[in-house]
């Protein structure tokens, strides 16, 4: 049967190869799949082609229509195919669960695939394909239809807008009902809470935060190796992590590094769980794909092991030192997926600071974040282009200038040559080390990119995926503040519940912020001082060019 | 009458506003003034438009038919104009002169115009028409009908070819003629040289060299200022020269300097006197006029004292030295333009070594500097196209590309300031300064041209003037031997003063290379250590920058 899907928002063709569909018609689509947010099809005029996946729904058999599941495919759903029949997505595990009667309890782990699956290479096999494209051909990641003026703004405006991550999810459901935050806050949870289980939110100078890891750790991140398995049959690239706390180093490839998101995802629902490096777009400074899915892996586990929660939880320990042995891994695999602190028990497990908090101050502080995050998506979106446009420049422009005036100076000097005078060939030697030394600078100008641009670049891809987790996040929150404000009756319990939410919420916010902080002042002083290293680089060479023209005099 | 000339090569236009011509043709002026190398006119088919000076020859009606003066316009030759009554180039001045029998003594200072004539203010007037546009608008300098595949060579070498100036004399009368160096071999020459007016050529370690002067001096040249005359009617601007040898300060106008470039060109056959100024290119770094004329003067008057000939003769002198005495002025130049040792007689003013040269080696070290001249002509269009289209880019698309940065850090950092947490406000001004920062880069790239690209440029023009003079000079040296080689009868004598044309011949391209050597390693000097000092300012910009996120932590 042909896969068919929903149209959710108006979409024009912009480009050639997209195709134009509109708000209800039906599309069917060639392959489920998504290739950097797009989808193939063909719409009702059998036109084929192009369009963003976040503007459709996949109309799927074994959901009951009295689902309003509307428009819940993120930027990082992945939908269960028949060839990929292993992999769920945390998201679409969620919106199931929910979906179908949202009762919490152990309800979220029916489909992870069995223990035979583990080893399928659905993700190392082709990474060439799963390398981004670079920023000009993502998709819209929220629908414009409300925006038109928008497209007379300037055009790194309009591609912020357009590829800002964050306005998403305005029109869609409610991810209150689908976290589990609904189920919580009317009482509906329930599960036993070990003592190690409980995640304590602490007041702080600047408003609730997660109580500190008494224990911090790092964990480094080696180059991957390539393993090979069925006799060599089938291969993939195996990563060596060495966290500090045990300094025992365990081999991880990419999916179990898919398989730990997706727990995370599942476990934490107000907490913004770092985007996997695979989606992001960071093949803009031609880097080999595994080079780049490395640095993109430092900096998730970078974000993974400085948040307080979820550097202690089960399965990211779990994952950090279960060693060689199969047994071993595979227990701690089942407890993860059959973990009943999900969803709405999640919220079972934390402790909040005695005095409860002001909800109105609550509700202000999120609405500040919210202004906060969009604009902030918005923003690094112009700054990636800028930067990447930069390097682009760097690596061919301001390349090809300094070279082609290094290649005019030697020119000169081959001129020069012609004169056989004994007092011109000290200048000749100068002159033409002086027209090397250009087409070196050029060189530097065309290296330096990948130093100190590309670093910024990975950073706001981290980024954008965080500011893309608040949205859901956000909606958890004004689920509960709105809910609490219709049911006055059961005042007390509701309003308890909603402080869990609400401390849990500011809390993540502050560790984002701090988060925030943190990276930005360390990868611009990172920046600075790679370009200052530059200029003082550059600086040398002409200094030791000018010293050839004393030498030789 | 309508003033018309005949096309000497083919010209085909290849921009709006020009118009083709071919050779022979008789084509319309519509003013005989050129403007930047370029005429307009009509041709034959009734087409209006620009086509190079070069390629055509004025039809003069005085010029008496009898005078197979083909080609000698010259990048700098002006014609008589009927509103520039008073102004005579002074290379068709030596047209003239040599064309009207070439007899010497007396006759080449017929048409300088009465002293009443002096005060005119023709070069005054207007500097705005006179300030060159760049490259780009350059007409070509030589007939390219014998280098069709070169048109098929990369864009930088095709206008290297069709600006280069060295080539144009190949198929012009010869100069040998006009020069008076016919004159003087066929022993015509005759009038009596003072020991003051005696000049020496020497041995010296490297060939045949002008006697250094023995007392050197300098010479600074003011910012002009503007005086005015009739009662403020005109004004003009005059330049304070401060010559060392006197330390008086004299107020020369530019037109004072034509003039006396005029009596140089004529006094002195085979020297290369500098060009003024006025046609060279400098245009393309947005100064402004005067500064540029100034600039181009020093160079100039640099040029001037080092040549131990010119800078020592009368007229220069005269010159330098004459105060505001008005009478003594006029008869210092009536003096100089009354000067008998002149064209053919400038040769016997000329003291040579005891021992003469070789004539073979003669021959082969003026092959060799031929090939070099042609050579360096080439390549340095070739530099000037590269470094105008590096300043041009350095102060548009490089500023632009820094302070899109600057902007982008910007925009973040107002993003960042939505967050009211105090801990993040040491952050925000650490980017917003970080930005500025970057903006201001973009400045001081926009800035630099003028310091370190300019420089270069002004001294490859005033080369290209002195690699233009050149062909003449070869071509008397060259005359004389083939005459030599014509007449071996009168071989004692002939071959005395093809010596004493040889030598001078020689000592000029010695002086002419040392100078060359002297002024390229200082000016290369000037370029590094102005491009060191650049990169160490933006790199003090950014640790100024960079020191904003520990201050502020």
């Amino acid at each position: 049967m042909a896969l068919k899907a929903r149209v959710l928002y108006d979409f024009n063709s912009e480009n050639p190869g997209e195709i134009s569909i509109a708000e209800n018609e039906l599309v069917t689509l060639f392959n489920e799949e998504e290739l950097e947010g797009w989808l193939e099809g063909e719409n009702s005029r059998g036109e084929a082609g192009l369009f963003p996946a976040s503007y459709v729904e996949i109309i799927k058999d074994h959901i009951t229509s009295n689902t309003n599941n509307n428009g819940i495919s993120s930027p990082k759903t992945k939908a269960v195919t028949p060839n990929h029949t292993s992999y769920t997505s945390p998201e679409s595990q969620k919106g199931l669960g929910a979906g179908s009667g949202g009762s919490g309890g152990g309800s979220f782990h029916t489909s992870q695939g069995s223990d035979d699956d583990w080893d399928d290479d659905w993700d190392d096999g082709s990474p060439a394909v799963d390398a981004p494209q670079g920023l000009g051909t993502s998709p819209p990641l929220y629908p414009v239809t409300t925006s038109l003026p928008g497209r007379r703004e300037s055009s790194q405006q309009q591609q912020a807008k357009s590829s800002a991550t964050v306005g998403r999810n305005l029109n869609r459901f409610s991810t209150f009902v689908k976290s589990g935050g609904e189920a919580f806050l009317l009482g509906e949870a329930s599960a036993f809470v070990k003592d190690g289980d409980r995640i304590c939110v602490v007041m702080g100078m600047h408003g609730p935060e997660w109580q500190e890891d008494p224990y911090p750790f790092t964990c480094t991140i080696d180059d991957p190796t390539k393993q090979t398995k069925f006799k060599g049959m089938k291969s993939y690239m195996s990563y060596g992590l060495t966290p500090t706390h045990t300094n025992v180093q365990v081999n991880r490839r990419y999916k179990h590094f898919d398989w730990l998101y997706a727990r995370l995802v599942e476990r934490f629902p107000v907490i913004s769980v770092p985007h996997l490096p695979e989606k992001q777009a960071t093949g803009r400074f031609e880097e080999d794909f595994i080079s780049k899915r490395r640095k993109g892996l430092i900096w998730w586990m970078n974000h993974m092991i400085s948040h307080p929660v979820l550097a202690r939880c089960d399965v990211f320990q779990h994952f950090l030192t279960c060693g060689a042995d199969e047994k071993a891994w595979k227990l701690g695999k089942r407890k993860a997926e059959r973990d009943e602190l999900v969803g709405p028990n999640f919220f079972l497990t934390i402790s909040t600071p005695t005095v409860p908090l002001d909800l109105q101050e609550v509700e202000s502080k999120i609405e500040g974040f919210k202004t906060f995050t969009k604009r902030m998506d918005e923003n690094i979106v112009v700054v990636n282009a800028t930067i990447s446009e930069f390097a682009r420049k760097q690596m061919a422009g301001f390349k090809k200038e300094y070279q082609k005036v290094g290649q005019s100076f030697m020119l000169l000097g081959q001129a020069f040559e012609l004169d056989q005078q004994a007092y011109s060939e000290g200048l000749n030697r100068a002159i033409a080390y002086t027209g090397e030394a250009y087409e070196v600078v050029g060189e530097y100008f065309a290296e330096q990119p990948r130093h100190d641009l590309a670093p910024i670049s990975d950073l706001l891809d981290l980024y954008r995926g965080h500011l893309a987790n608040f949205p859901d996040i956000i909606h958890v929150q004004k689920g509960a503040l709105t809910k609490v404000r219709d049911c006055p009756k059961q005042e007390g319990e509701l309003h308890d519940r909603c402080n869990i939410i609400s401390c849990a919420t500011l809390a993540e916010i502050q560790h984002f912020h701090r988060t925030r902080v943190r990276d930005f002042r360390s990868q611009m002083q990172h920046h600075l001082r790679q370009q200052i290293g530059f200029f003082q680089k550059i600086t040398a060479k002409l200094e030791d060019a000018l010293q050839r023209y004393d030498d030789d005099q």
